[in-house]
């Protein structure tokens, strides 16, 4: 048994995804060899982080302002929103460097089994936004859906798509091209993915 | 870029061993979504930690007391001092249960690249303890070097025992048996290992 303060620390450290018992030993015993300031500067950015942090009531990421950076942001794209599961895809898009528009950070996914999943989803606050319910007094023109391809994310995609539709008939509905990644293998390709990228072939330049 | 608060907690977490921007960005948005709780646990953690942990003066193990629960136990079996790097190895050999001496903690290996590695380690609190120089005023019996077999390992514990025998021809220095591990593959075991579970054979029971 460890002391109690350190066990104490240990099961903190365990409730952070990827990190078990032998990981979040490493972890306190790498703070007690570095010394004090480094467990001062954690507690300091955790401390600022649950002062600071809020939810921008626009496009339901995180900010330290509401409305956050991007949305408050004159010079892009007003017409475009881009549905994204959590903020670390926003991130990800965004170094991409390859759009301007805005995002909607839609906080979660269909689960069957998880009867409060719609109502943790900020779908009803999507609907509003692509109206024009927030500043821009205008109907969007697109709306990107940027889902994982994967099982639930392509349900809740469907399901985006026919309610958007139902409401909003002239809004354009997209999602991201399917094909190859940079540096793959044609004979490692799943065949959904390699016949997407046939069927959406491109002219060579 | 995520917002500064976000950011700094990134950076935090970062100086943790293993942890790379993809996970210190999982535990950030991990602690967003589990609440405020949870990083209201972790902040207390913390601050406790630095508040209470010291150094057993004795052991040199981390500890809430001084001295520590194993030095301060009289059930123990104080004329064995068994010899490891960090804590971590001292809940490990706890663990096995097979024990009941007591434990100094190196807190570091000869290294040749860095000359004030053998100032940070605990040698000359071993010897005086190897002496007697704690409560107990007997030399001890025995000293079980039980570091990592690895280079730096081995190169330190040849150091620690020379040392010893020098001081105190008279204590026994012992190291930690070679063997194939529980659930091995004689295939798969190395020459050293299998070189010495062969020279060192039991008799059969």
């Amino acid at each position: 048994m460890y002391s109690p303060s350190i066990d104490n620390l240990i099961k903190a450290f365990k409730k952070l995804p990827t990190v078990g018992q032998r990981t979040a030993e490493r972890f306190v015993f790498n703070l007690l060899k570095s010394g004090k300031k480094d467990v001062n500067d954690l507690i300091l950015a955790l401390t600022t982080l649950i002062k600071t942090v809020r939810s921008c009531e626009q496009c339901w990421n995180f900010s330290d302002t509401n409305p956050c950076a991007i949305c408050s942001n004159r010079e892009r794209d007003s017409g475009l929103i881009c549905v994204v599961l959590d903020p670390q895809e926003v991130m990800v898009i965004e170094e991409s460097g390859a759009y301007r528009g805005l995002y909607h950070v839609l906080r979660g996914l269909l689960d069957a089994s998880d009867e409060e999943s719609l109502s943790r989803m900020k779908i009803k606050e999507l609907l509003r936004r692509i109206a024009g319910g927030d500043k821009e007094s205008e109907i969007k023109n697109e709306v990107i859906l940027a889902l994982n391809p994967d099982l639930s994310g392509e349900t809740t995609m469907l399901f985006l798509e026919r309610e958007i539709k139902k409401i909003y008939p002239s809004v354009k509905v997209t999602r991201l091209a399917r094909g190859l990644p940079l540096g793959s293998d044609l004979r490692y390709a799943d065949e959904i993915t390699l016949g997407a990228a046939i069927k959406n072939r491109l002219p060579a330049r």
